[in-house]
């Protein structure tokens, strides 16, 4: 089959590889219909993930037809549609015990990473009884693609771990791909004020689009927060972008007895203003998705709550994904938000 | 001034009345500009509330201008526009420290049952600090009236305590003013399907003009939710009639793991088939309201996430408020919901 | 091997039965060491459960050395010490995935129910993966046996699901092993007191020797708990019981805002008084456990904070099973509460 | 009367006194029979909190004998021995409403702060019904006296925020008096594991004394987090000591999943390994008490849960003050953890 292999720091290529094969009782292999890019693709492409193997495979979202499934399986057949979500969850360990998925200590977050990934025709996806849904059929492809990581990691790392509740205002601090996310799920516990931060006039304009109240620089953010919450600061807070400037931004917009929810991936510390905090009563969290949502997003998406393919800025066949690639790392001037590959 | 007195069984009449004064501290005197009637004030009329003593004047729901304030208060000034909740709380007891305004050990509902209440020109609301919320100059008479009792009712009592959650499928028995105020306040927490149970078909309407998914009677809800739910039955079942049938109806609906939330006022005791609940990890919830959730709802009425005004059907002079008792007690040929009285 | 085989309402012999066969790759088998009866198994042996067939093993509480794995086992390998849950949970429906495994739609509670069970020479775990867990050098098979059912359903259906809570009055209503099971447990929580309700003197005084601060009869315990509380009732009661009559003592006794946990397996209906309920905000839970607190539950005994043995009254040699059942079902007169069988 | 008073940096002095009047109808008059020195009061004098103004009476833990109440007092009576805790809470501004009363709009942590405090023959007390509880007569003043502020610190900053939970292994850092304090309060939640760090010997070995079950320093703490978990980290981190340094090693401490609660009161920023922890799902909590658990520590204490009068080191009369200051900061002599002071 063609893939996108990781051929390691600056070198990708589709090309040629080998079929993926079942290897365990709890495989399926997937023929990837559709299929999309991460900035954390990126990431690895740059060499910030130095546990992902030469070699491999890329992609931890995608869905398709499934081709073959192991003994073990029983919540899809072959023929089915399905989509496989980006953590694999063994579903017996302690932390998928504990419905913490992206923890799994056999799993978690493995596929494009440690394993061969679904930039490919076709994917083996590990732990699939805990790891794939079934796609209704009056769901399309572009519909759902997002469930597989992005909108499941805007929802659960952002706006439940966040506790986003009706009446609030939040703050959206970032507005690529994953803030964007969280705006479109936050709507799901009816905020009253969804502020959104980004330095870039686009993608505030694409905030405000997608139902942003609020759209609005770093430097003017301050003003607007505090005129919407007479002066205490915004309910929930969420960073993400990844770097220190923003999360420490989102920290000091919070108010007092608020929350503080970090989705972005850091490449390095933040300064975290004890000093004013501890007497403030916050709470900030951190994670990264299970994907348990995805049932109840599903039933969103087809009841019109909020309408994920606004996320899509490109459409390609699947055999141009280098193409995609160049689309996507140069969002500067491409105003890029997600590339959907689809055969 | 003028007031509708409650003289004992089946008897009420609107006559002068002494004004109310200040008695403490905590004391605040309201103009009332709205007020609105209750199925529970009917109740006390039927003789079903012996607590209420004759020459009460009846009403818990209303909304003016501050006229007088007791020493204490500083929440609220002379001239503002605020309404009261039906729960007057001391904000000291061990409930109220425990967020159960309805259990208040010093006040709980005594407006318009033990004390004088707001069907009048004026009237005294106790403990106003944690009662009494002032009303966004945004926002009409009509758009927050239901605030005062119904709709935090219908939200705090059953769409939280139900935990009804995004996707969910959630049923409510009982299509009268607080089954629709559930139903409105509902999509707060963006539920999947909502399905209003009524025998009456005029009600039926209502509820799916209001955003109800499904609208069926007791006889068909069974088939309804069992083809929404693969036969499970419904995350959350919501009881808003006060009768022992439509109580076990709820009851029967419910999933494994799933939440009924009882809301009605009950005059007898119903069947609880523990022979089959008792393994099937259910949570029952009753209640009153707190109303600390007003400040939320008010947001989301101002955003435009529910309009409660949909629930007036009929609008009258404050002092034709003899004939509004008439059409709300003679709904079924009236088709009245709420009806406003208004100076 | 010999089993202890149900042949129908009122008949069970210790006698040959064909050795289990792992038939899953999720199986084990297991020699079992020790095993015990519950108050559930005399219920099938009444015909109170019919959907038991005839010629299955009883037993759903056990523990003992694998003998053989399924291939997708990996938590535990052959010659292990290990306890096997009362529910076998298949860790892949939506209610394992929710860690409702009660309700697992592939599995729950079947063990000597629906398959052959564990009062036996060997049985067969389904599902070991998410229903096994191994057993500490330090902790002895009668440390240990009663966290397979009784401890677990005391402290998950009857302490976690009540929220019991430190400081917290609490009311046991029953004696027996299930209630006795719940008052250990729930001292992990640190009750200021616990009050146990039972008719029987015996059991009371076992229950104080087992740390009740309070044990009483149905016919006093409204004076005990009122004096306890102001007069305002129980933060939480619990039902062990499983009859209309100690249902409904739970539910009087408990205080506005309070928590009722029914664990009792009932046959019939009760009554609920929704008339005086209705206002009250109680919350009523049911259940069966998933068995997910094992592993912390062992800390605690390892650590000292409660002594399980305490519930051990009679012991004896496995094939002496009948005879188990004999002291078991006579406890009037051998004030049996768990007898425990061994080889 | 005679009261400490802070004249400024570096400044205080056991004087002559105005006596306290009461100002607002929610005050009362105690005469204080004992009173504590808190690092807080330290820290005030160090010229660390600048909005302490100079003529101040300090002191934010006392208790005494009700000697007048204002007019809206109901909750105690003149005579009646009663406890203060630090923070005077109004119970009718949002926050108050939301039960975090250490962030109340007109009040929180005023005493001994910006209002004159406790250290003194009388004091007064601001919005008493909210913050003034009964002492039961089968407890002592120094079985309470902590409940002021250092054991309702412990207990909601560190156990409740940090969701110490049976089973569980904790780690508290610092072994000052609010790492004590937590240790004690910790119990009544029954972890398995209680790590308790400092680097002083002698702190740590009276943190053995009072339960925990390991006190290790924080070079080899690492190493018996490891092998208490199975190289995961703990449950729940706890900083007691307010400096960077061991702030970071809680954040380092801790497993996926688990939970850091600051409690320390810090001067200056921390380092915050966002890339490490943005993928490892941790939940961080600051705060200050709002000292609503104190009715149900009474009781754990009163039924022997934890003995707080272990925290006592030093004894003196009242007007001895300002020697109970110089034992207190000079604790690495003379080994102090709490002073009493009483007449």
């Amino acid at each position: 089959m063609k893939a996108l292999v990781y051929d390691g720091p600056g070198e990708i290529e589709w090309r040629e590889h080998p079929d993926p094969k079942l290897q365990e009782d709890t495989d399926i292999i997937l023929k990837v219909t559709s299929t999309t890019i991460c900035g954390t693709d990126t990431h690895i492409i740059k060499g910030g993930v130095p546990t992902a193997p030469h070699g491999t495979v890329l992609g931890h979202e995608g869905l398709g037809i499934v081709k073959e499934i192991g003994a073990a399986i029983n919540n899809v057949q072959v023929g089915d549609r399905v989509l496989a979500t980006c953590v694999s969850a063994c579903g017996h360990c302690r932390f998928c015990k504990s419905r913490q998925y992206g923890q799994c200590l056999n799993g978690g977050w493995v596929l494009g990473h440690t394993v061969d990934g679904l930039q490919a025709e076709y994917g083996r996806i590990p732990f699939a009884q805990n790891s794939v849904y079934k796609i209704p059929d009056e769901l399309s492809d572009e519909q759902v693609i997002f469930l597989t990581d992005v909108l499941a990691t805007g929802y659960e790392v952002g706006v439940l771990l966040g506790k986003v509740s009706p009446g609030d205002t939040i703050v959206i601090v970032g507005a690529g791909p994953v803030g964007l996310s969280t705006l479109l799920t936050s709507k799901l516990f009816s905020p009253a004020n969804i502020v959104v931060v980004d330095p870039v006039e686009n993608r505030r304009e694409v905030a405000l689009q997608m139902g942003a109240t609020h759209a609005t620089t770093p430097e003017e953010v301050h003003a607007v927060v505090a005129d919407l919450t007479e002066g205490l600061g915004a309910d929930v807070t969420i960073e993400a972008a990844g770097f220190p400037a923003p999360f420490e931004l989102a920290v000091d917009l919070v108010r007092p007895g608020g929350h503080i929810a970090n989705i972005g991936v850091h490449e390095e510390p933040a300064t975290l203003h004890l000093e004013t905090l501890w007497a403030k009563q916050v709470t900030l969290t951190t994670g990264i998705p299970s994907a348990l949502t995805v049932p109840a997003l599903m039933k969103a998406i087809a009841a019109g709550t909020f309408d994920p393919t606004a996320l899509v800025t490109h459409r390609l066949p699947l055999h141009e994904m280098e193409k995609g690639y160049d689309i996507f790392r140069n969002a500067a001037e491409t105003k890029a938000l997600k590339v959907v590959l689809s055969q």
